[in-house]
């Protein structure tokens, strides 16, 4: 069987070490945008040949694991060429978009949109592992959209890594995801902007700066090159969570301004119950540190 | 030499069992207004003795590791009542407070304020280790107002724990603080609220958040009855801060209305420089871990 890797970064490299170590017979071919990081994957024996566009059709399975904007201008075509039998998976942070735009593609039934929940804070194929998405969440977005035989491979395929499978609505996801991921970047990128804007010299960050500092700044080092796309289609949604995001900080800002430290002894206390929705992350992510 | 540790959470708990095991010849003597993390305390053998009012006089050393409101209420009967050979220190995370507390008291010599910069996700006494202030920060503020002969006592007792060694004045100390760890807190804080409040289903929230939401909420598992004290010590350099926080947000959501990706690329990348600082942070943190 022949796996195309689109993309050989944390998550494409991961889904090409992973179908190495959990299928048998597999025979993997990568493509990036970046010829070193082809080099290095090829190297790392990440994937065994490099992929070039003609050899799309004789693909059983093409990954595509590149930002979304990419992603939605290569699916079209990349649909148009594959065999009758091949499938196509995104893994990508939005799934509306991309739904959205092959609807109507005579081929829609051969794709199939996933995002699995999972990443670090690498990147590149040299960050990549096989354990990556064990017991991690794989949300698979229109399932009924995708023909049975190919939607049973790549479930059989998940499963065979250790993911915990999902299904949602592709609208449902953005609007979810943009609460328990794209705002927790936002917050995190804004965070680390505020903090670099004033603290010119970093020396003084440098040592009073601790773990939990370094924990909600974390999502800054994420690239610019993936996470602009992912703002962009997934706009409307983010606009929402991130209105409900200031207005709670400025609720926040009058209660201390006014001296309410009951009220913000109680938000605090409420918000503790995050414990719980924490520990079932930590419980999913034990076998992965 | 007899310590007294008024306070047996993560923080004292730590600084007891630090004291044990890099100092030579302590007796350690703990008091805790919660009488199971005394009986905790004394059971791990964290503590050797209970630490009761009257025998104050007779500790060379007492710190006090307890809320900062509470610190402030303590701070005063505590130096009326100690020798005149001990010394008293604090480790809360708010300096400027209890420095003009005991700006005139006459045994403002023989106390010493201190903020460790460690810490982790757990409280209590059963959370404590040795190693906790290994590597890390210890910041200590107007040493000049500290006997010499105290001062060098204390420098070398953190010195043998491992800690590294930094002054600064108090009100330095508060408006730094506030950047890099209290507003951590409050992001934290909010984004817990945020999610909490929208998501009411937490098996939604559950099966597709994954490491990097959890990293950015980690610290709103925060104690409110640490923190609030803190915010109310630290209120006017938190508003700034929260302010430039909340700026940022304001302009990001501006952007993206606008749908200026430019510029959100911009300003994503700008903020990457916050790798620097983290890689810092880790490197303190590699024997922590």
């Amino acid at each position: 069987m022949k796996i195309g890797i689109i993309g050989l970064g944390l998550i494409g490299g991961s889904f090409a070490l992973a179908a190495r170590k959990y299928t048998v017979g597999v025979s993997l071919y990568g493509q990036d945008a970046n010829p070193d990081h082809l080099a290095t994957a090829l190297a790392l024996g990440i994937v065994d040949h490099p992929l070039e566009g003609e050899q799309y059709a004789s693909m059983d399975v093409i990954l595509l694991a590149i930002p979304v904007d990419a992603c939605l201008t290569l699916a079209l075509p990349l649909l148009d060429q594959i065999n009758d039998n091949a499938l196509v998976l995104d893994v990508g942070s939005t799934k509306a978009a991309i739904c959205k735009l092959l609807e109507l593609h005579p081929r829609r039934n051969q794709f199939l949109a996933t995002h699995p929940i999972a990443g670090t804070e690498f990147s590149g194929p040299s960050a990549a592992f096989a354990e990556l998405f064990v017991h991690q969440a794989q949300i698979l977005c229109e399932t009924h959209k995708t023909r049975p035989d190919l939607l049973e491979w790549a479930t059989q395929w998940f499963r065979n890594m250790n993911m915990e499978i999902h299904e949602m609505e592709a609208e449902a996801h953005d609007k979810h995801i943009a609460y328990v991921s794209h705002i927790s970047h936002i917050s995190s990128f804004m965070l680390g902007k505020t903090v670099i804007e004033k603290e010119k010299d970093e020396r003084t960050i440098f040592k009073m700066a601790g773990s939990g500092f370094a924990s909600t700044v974390r999502l800054a080092k994420s690239s610019p090159e993936m996470w602009t796309p992912i703002f962009k289609q997934n706009k409307e949604n983010i606009l929402e969570v991130l209105k409900e995001y200031i207005s709670n900080l400025e609720d926040f800002e009058r209660h201390l301004k006014a001296e309410n430290y009951d009220q913000l002894f109680e938000q605090m206390k409420n918000t503790n119950a995050i414990r719980t929705i924490l520990a079932g992350i930590n419980e999913k992510n034990i076998t992965n540190q």
